[in-house]
């Protein structure tokens, strides 16, 4: 679930320049080639779902295997034959993120100049960014509308920004749990994983790749996340069973180490491997497109920046999710009511956390009614 | 406010062993010396109040001055002439934390048999012992009853102990925005802070005294602290209008990190000066504390733990503090009123998050008034 290269996924080379959203003191950036990594399931005459990644997600969201191991592909329960996103009705894809190592140019990619990784030579990437080098993908497909884009978190960023710079491509757009701009805990708790990047020592300024990676401050940074993940009330109801069992909790292994609480060792199984696959310098590239999102602010207002969106919206939140919590979804679906846009709002009781739309049992249990409904009208 | 040995601190020296509570491989650890920092204010003929210290809090909790600038003491809105915690009236004494670096014993004293700092030889520290350390300094003034014991955070932890372990010493426990043990996100979040500082390269294990610094792990710990000290309801409060103000959000200038976003700007502040300041082994024996603090399961049941207790206990929890829920306290408040404890459960509606009780507004608007009753009683 990691978001380098997949074995199954695809690369298109486009030998063309591709040029940034951001200029650097006030010159344009492009970058000569562009590469962007993807999979896709189902027949390509059929309606086409876009599936956009959150922070960490590869282009693996399914395998269309029919079985309920949901272990690798980070979609299976969502994406596949007969699941929600049906892959036997729908052309899905899923493409990895600008910046991103999964495929998609960025940092690690090669700069054709130098023959070099591009590190911090890389221009600064957006969220528009990623999507109009999606369009440029599925331009090249022969893809001509899409009738939905979904996506979590940072995934329904994307899926917001299609809506507004292709409003004639797009029919739907399913945000889930997700927002119109970063709040200011987002901004903190990336800001905290960006310099436990930076600051370790093997980082030197991005160019790494020449010596030892900075994969310790890259497991930081990914531990920083995982405790935003889950909600606190999840935590408890997960681990705490577990503290209690233990006889003698007050061995000095615990303190000298040689053991640890279940917590804690979920934090190291979940980021310490991590941080050995994943681009350190995709992570502050990925983190810092997500701390700069704020429609509200790029457009003066969400009212102004929704203006253009002419598909249907279809807004989901958790109530339990302390990462995007509810509030952001109701000023999106708001703002959405303003604008005349249609749109349902589908709040979610559910109290597991941030991740919630990654859990098959929710999925099953609490998305796919709403998600089908939508999708069938 | 850091930990670190503040001009005003007094260090009596204790020249007896001093055995802790966990031993090491089955066998007893001590150190032959006890050292501990403390400040007091007030007559010592009044009745005495002992507040207690949180994670980095130094001794150096009031000043004595009447002004209402409160940037140094960090209880000076608390305690003082005429304040909630009148040291004309009461003999107030704060005392560093065992394990911390404030004066009183810790990985970062000179261990008398090798004429080196212990680090991580140091014994283990747990919050009876904190607690036994402060009695023997108590005991040794000639003070023969705490009139109360209050303390926020951690500091809430030592006062519940002080009732347990020395129950005819403690007329009033005070625990504030705390609880009877470490929930799973304090485990999660106290150790990604210790991996941040464990993994710095300059800890080398600990043995960094001669040599540089691991300062940037113990800052990254610090920042990973102050995202749970506020909450993100705050954040927004606090720092959303700077980002909402500014001109030219998407200029590069915050992506190549010349400016930062007032909310980043505040971490950094708060963290890199600190991690020059506090030693990083005390703060690795202070989570640890932290985190294996847990009533419940060392006694048994928090029924237990409090049976010996004959204290009156006034427990405050603020709405808003996402790191110690109010559900912690009201767990505590339940178990007093099995237990025929005397308790008096004060909730006050204030979302400002887990610092709330350092803050000067809310002391005077809605602590002062249900502490002073409760201190009268």
């Amino acid at each position: 679930m990691t978001g380098s290269i997949h074995p199954q996924a695809k690369i298109k080379v486009f030998e063309q320049p591709f040029v940034f959203e951001t200029p650097h003191m006030g010159k344009e950036e492009s970058i000569p080639v562009l590469e962007v990594g993807y999979e896709e399931w189902g027949d390509p005459r059929n309606p086409a779902i876009l599936v956009c990644c959150a922070l960490s997600q590869s282009t693996h969201a399914t395998d269309l295997h029919d079985s309920d191991d949901f272990k690798e592909p980070w979609w299976g329960a969502m994406v596949g034959p007969g699941r929600t996103i049906d892959t036997n009705r729908y052309y899905v894809l899923c493409i990895n993120m600008l910046g991103g190592c999964g495929g998609t140019s960025g940092p690690a990619s090669i700069n054709p100049d130098t023959g070099k990784p591009y590190e911090l030579q890389f221009p600064i990437v957006t969220v528009e960014d990623m999507v109009r080098s999606q369009h440029i993908l599925l331009d090249h497909l022969g893809v001509k509308k899409l009738y939905a884009v979904i996506g979590g978190s940072m995934g329904g960023f994307q899926a917001l920004v299609w809506g507004i710079l292709y409003p004639d491509f797009v029919e739907r757009i399913i945000p889930v749990g997700s927002s119109g701009y970063s709040n200011q805990f987002m901004i903190m708790t990336n800001r905290v994983q960006i310099d436990a990047i930076q600051r370790d020592a093997n980082y030197r300024g991005g160019s790494y790749h020449d010596g030892p990676l900075p994969s310790m401050g890259l497991a930081i940074a990914r531990m920083v996340g995982f405790t935003t993940f889950i909600s606190p009330i999840m935590m408890e109801r997960k681990f705490r069973k577990y503290h209690k069992s233990e006889r003698e909790p007050f061995t000095d292994a615990y303190f000298h180490q040689q053991m640890f609480h279940e917590a804690e060792n979920y934090l190291h199984t979940v980021s310490y491997p991590f941080s050995k696959d994943f681009d350190a310098n995709s992570m502050v590239y990925l983190l810092q497109s997500w701390t700069h999102f704020d429609l509200a602010v790029k457009y003066g207002s969400l009212a102004k920046a929704l203006e253009p969106v002419k598909a249907k919206m279809m807004i989901i939140a958790a109530s339990g999710d302390n990462l995007f919590p509810p509030y952001l979804a109701e000023e999106l679906v708001k703002t959405a009511n303003v604008n005349h846009i249609s749109v349902r709002y589908e709040l979610i009781e559910e109290d597991y956390g941030h991740d919630f739309f990654l859990i098959p049992e929710i999925i099953f249990e609490k998305l796919t009614v709403p998600l089908k409904e939508f999708l069938a009208e």
